[in-house]
């Protein structure tokens, strides 16, 4: 096998999911379907991974500074729901039981990885939060250690300014993460919410 | 999301092994590690696109119109091993245990999905056969209804011209266990028993 096919096995055998073998499988896919599939596939990459960034205000992902959810009028300013990471979102956004603004951390506070504040957004957050109208935050971050640590600093960073701060309802099993949950749960856990303080 | 991230995830859970929903975790994973992973992956799947193509004497896929392994002189021009796949292909040069030629059908027989002997390289297999000072005719072929089909239809078209045409051993695979085995292959090993010393 030539060397070049070799090193785009190695790689598509890197995505999660996948291993050396079914990249294997897969690189002998898309060869089969060139045309329909690999072409455009390598086209949309390439123009995904130039053109795709993270939104200045939110943090999520999308074409041009400012992304879709921040730039709609017709979604509720007053609250902004905090997520770790733009996966969760996509759940949230899947969901459809939240028509408010987001604030993606983009992962939570990790003593064992050496993730202290200054590595998440919550500076941007504190901002926003005490720039535009807002009345509420609401936490949306996993139910696990670092996740509730996460949640307790940006409540005890935001009790200056007096914005109610709201957290998902348990329902969230234990250790699970967002991006797993059945749609069912992630509106039974936003509309049981509660207070953290 | 953006309609374009919609329509990449598409493609990418459209892959063996991923789903629509392994297809969003592959899009997050490549945009975290965009300069080191998506754009690279993007370059060499359109590279390969554009430069791999088909062995135009066995089928085999590499770049340029004739590949590594019929150029090379080291390997025994007598013995054509046909296979039905260039993955079939790989997987023999793998077990690293067959120095001679090869020849990708292209698929097998098959009278449910219509392919009939013009629609594989079989013309271009006795032509072969024909000009070259070739020996033996391996038949490396699924030991599927399909594949021992093709097997027999290719013995034929190759019987006038008097090569030596052998198919690959059935019997009971090495580390397998007879338990676990099915009847049909148990009977092959059975009739095809050899001496042990």
């Amino acid at each position: 096998m030539s060397n070049q096919l070799e090193t785009l096995i190695k790689k598509l055998g890197r995505l999660p999911g996948l291993g050396p073998r079914s990249g294997r499988r897969a690189l002998l896919f898309l060869l089969k379907n060139r045309e329909r599939l690999m072409v455009p596939l390598a086209q949309e990459l390439h123009d995904v991974a130039m053109q795709i960034r993270e939104c200045a205000n939110c943090g999520n992902l999308d074409t041009g500074d400012t992304c879709d959810l921040c730039r709609d009028d017709r979604r509720d300013k007053s609250r902004i729901c905090v997520v770790e990471d733009v996966g969760d979102l996509w759940a949230m956004e899947r969901a459809a039981v939240y028509r408010g603004q987001y604030h993606v951390l983009g992962g939570t506070l990790s003593a064992l990885d050496g993730r202290g504040p200054e590595d998440l957004h919550i500076d941007r957050l504190i901002n926003r939060a005490r720039d535009e109208g807002v009345e509420e935050i609401i936490l949306a971050l996993s139910a696990t250690v670092d996740g509730q640590t996460t949640a307790h600093y940006i409540a005890d960073r935001l009790a200056p300014l007096n914005r109610e701060v709201t957290r998902l309802a348990h329902g969230v099993p234990v250790g699970g993460e967002l991006d797993y949950l059945d749609d069912g749960t992630l509106a039974q856990a936003l509309k049981a919410r509660s207070k953290l303080t």
